[in-house]
């Protein structure tokens, strides 16, 4: 498959995504291929050079998908271009999916990725792939942390894209989260590879293009060249974070509770809701289960720490039908308030139409 | 003391610094008096002027402190001029603090930071204060996120400026935190007050200044007014997340761990080293003891979720004498790849020449 000349050392930017890509294949199923998602833009025509590469040394196959928005005039052609190239350098199985966007809910970017990851979580499982590999650098996990904070998405939003998460029962990977842009147009250039130029990357009407043409560079001018690199470092280490609060989140909300389950109950005594803090044998608080007849209880939710209280509270919401999209900070915070300064109030409702009150110590859905 | 016209509603910029500096004394022992740290610039002056307000109609009694940095040309008389101000208005007592800011460790800003700090909290102590109020607004507390974002700071650098601390025993209280800049210089200008203008806010030399003046600005064109909101939101959320998580390491840390006290230490097996996640009886992970003979368990530690063993290591490299300014995430990723990536390295070097090894399963220090 691609390579660049037989036997030259590669450039180091060929050398940095290979590498990339290579540590993302480590520890994959080998009974199946993997698919590259490519646009023909720079990060993924990078990223799929390198897997061609890569996955010809490993002995294992890979295909490509290349997904057609239907946005731009000449879209067709790019994605038929496309498609012929990876079919030249050796991808097996090659697509050239179309799909439709309008329709969908959120703004035109929300849509057109809920559309292009549906297209490759459906590609891979007919041609029974173990993971898509996405193109996204260190650059773009800059600007999402950037974007998450202008919209004051929380931790969770300001963790970035995680370089695995699994969709629809598909691993989608981001093997170039620490390979930079500038490395993904090297690596091209010094293949001979020329990149398609997304208009959308320079459209002042997209969000990101403005904080890729106009923010990120005032901060990198305010504060140093390193503002890049920090923001991808601050995505990794609030996923870190975000993912143990999540655990401990869970174990409170999983069915059944601790302590109430076995046959032995009076061993639970000591497990029951633990006080703010950690509890004195040293064990974490967040543990204990909440959960209480169909309800939560006021007191094992009052035990725990506000930042696991905020997750559980969430998870539940959801649990109990609100719309996903609709369910912001402030719906938690009056679910919180029930809690934590309750005063009598009425049950608060949640997106979707459910209504939540405060009886008899617990939470409970009262519709 | 100091107030509006008597009788005429107040102002909505002065009525917003008011309702934050109540809710800020709620709560406060009556036992003495507060302090205002006051530089004479427009939030501090804000904040003086509803303290004067605040404190008077609540009957206890507030002093103030002015410290001069002696950086600046007219610093001593701006200095006596706030003071004498002060006292007019009903201040007592009133102090102007000289301080030396030369051969401080740090950069200007952190050793200006902290011979103020000292100052107020040596005053505090010799007032007897209850509690030393600090002007910080909405504005300081976005540039201070983005600040640390710049530098890689990681979570707790995110989490911004606490609302309240305890430095030196003495409560340290941002009452402004959700007021905006734009609110305290519109109070200033009801009051008919011209607050001091510090030549530093828009000295090119200092990152916050070129922070305030070109990249938040930047962000908000980018990305709209929301952002500076969503900055501060985002370090209070980050706030709640990095105290649980503090609490889980604090707990681990804890001396003596759990399942090594008492008569029966075979009761300590189920509370062995747990798995990664949460452990199956819904108890969260991360409270078991990590603590064994010199050193922390190999065992224990693997078992913690990521986030908390990081800030265990953390704690435990500044208990073995790490100096704090030079302890960064390479120092804590090299203690973490003892445990998580064994191949037999070597002892690692922790800043101030302590160093930690892998020896028996433990993590011991070796010099």
């Amino acid at each position: 498959m691609a390579g660049g000349r037989p036997g030259a050392a590669p450039a180091p930017s060929v050398a940095a995504v290979r590498v990339a890509v290579r540590r993302a294949l480590a520890g994959l199923p080998a009974d199946g291929p993997v698919l590259v998602a490519c646009s023909g833009g720079a990060d993924s025509l990078a990223l799929a050079v390198a897997t061609a590469f890569v996955t010809s040394r490993l002995g294992r196959s890979a295909g490509l998908v290349t997904v057609d928005h239907g946005l731009q005039a000449g879209s067709v052609e790019r994605a038929a271009a496309v498609a012929e190239w990876a079919g030249r350098v050796g991808f097996d199985p090659v697509e050239a999916v179309p799909v439709t966007v309008a329709g969908r809910p959120g703004g035109p970017e929300a849509a057109a990725r809920q559309a292009r990851y549906q297209a490759l979580t459906d590609a891979a499982r007919r041609h029974r792939a173990v993971a898509v590999l996405l193109g996204h650098t260190r650059d773009d996990q800059a600007e999402t942390v950037l974007l998450a904070l202008a919209r004051g998405a929380g931790p969770r939003g300001l963790a970035g894209m995680p370089a695995r998460r699994e969709v629809a029962g598909v691993p989608l990977l981001r093997p170039l989260l620490d390979v930079t842009r500038e490395q993904t147009r090297g690596a091209c250039a010094a293949l001979g590879l020329v990149p398609w130029q997304d208009p959308h990357n320079t459209d002042p009407s997209y969000a990101r293009a403005r904080v890729r043409a106009d923010a990120l560079p005032a901060l990198v001018a305010a504060l140093g060249v390193g503002v890049r690199d920090n923001l991808a470092r601050t995505a990794r280490l609030l996923a870190a974070d975000t993912a143990a609060l999540d655990d401990l989140a869970a174990a409170a909300l999983a069915n059944p509770p601790a302590g109430s389950r076995g046959s032995a109950p009076d061993t639970s005594a000591p497990r029951g809701p633990a006080p703010a803090g950690p509890a004195p044998d040293g064990r974490a608080p967040g543990g204990s289960g909440v959960r209480v007849g169909g309800g939560l209880s006021v007191a094992a939710l009052a035990g725990l720490p506000g930042a696991v209280r905020g997750r559980v509270l969430h998870a539940w919401a959801r649990e109990l039908g609100a719309t996903p999209g609709a369910l912001s900070h402030r719906h938690v915070d009056a679910l919180d308030a029930l809690v934590t300064a309750w005063r009598g109030q009425g049950p608060t409702a949640l997106p979707g139409g459910r209504r939540v009150g405060r009886r008899d110590g617990r939470l409970l859905p009262v519709d």
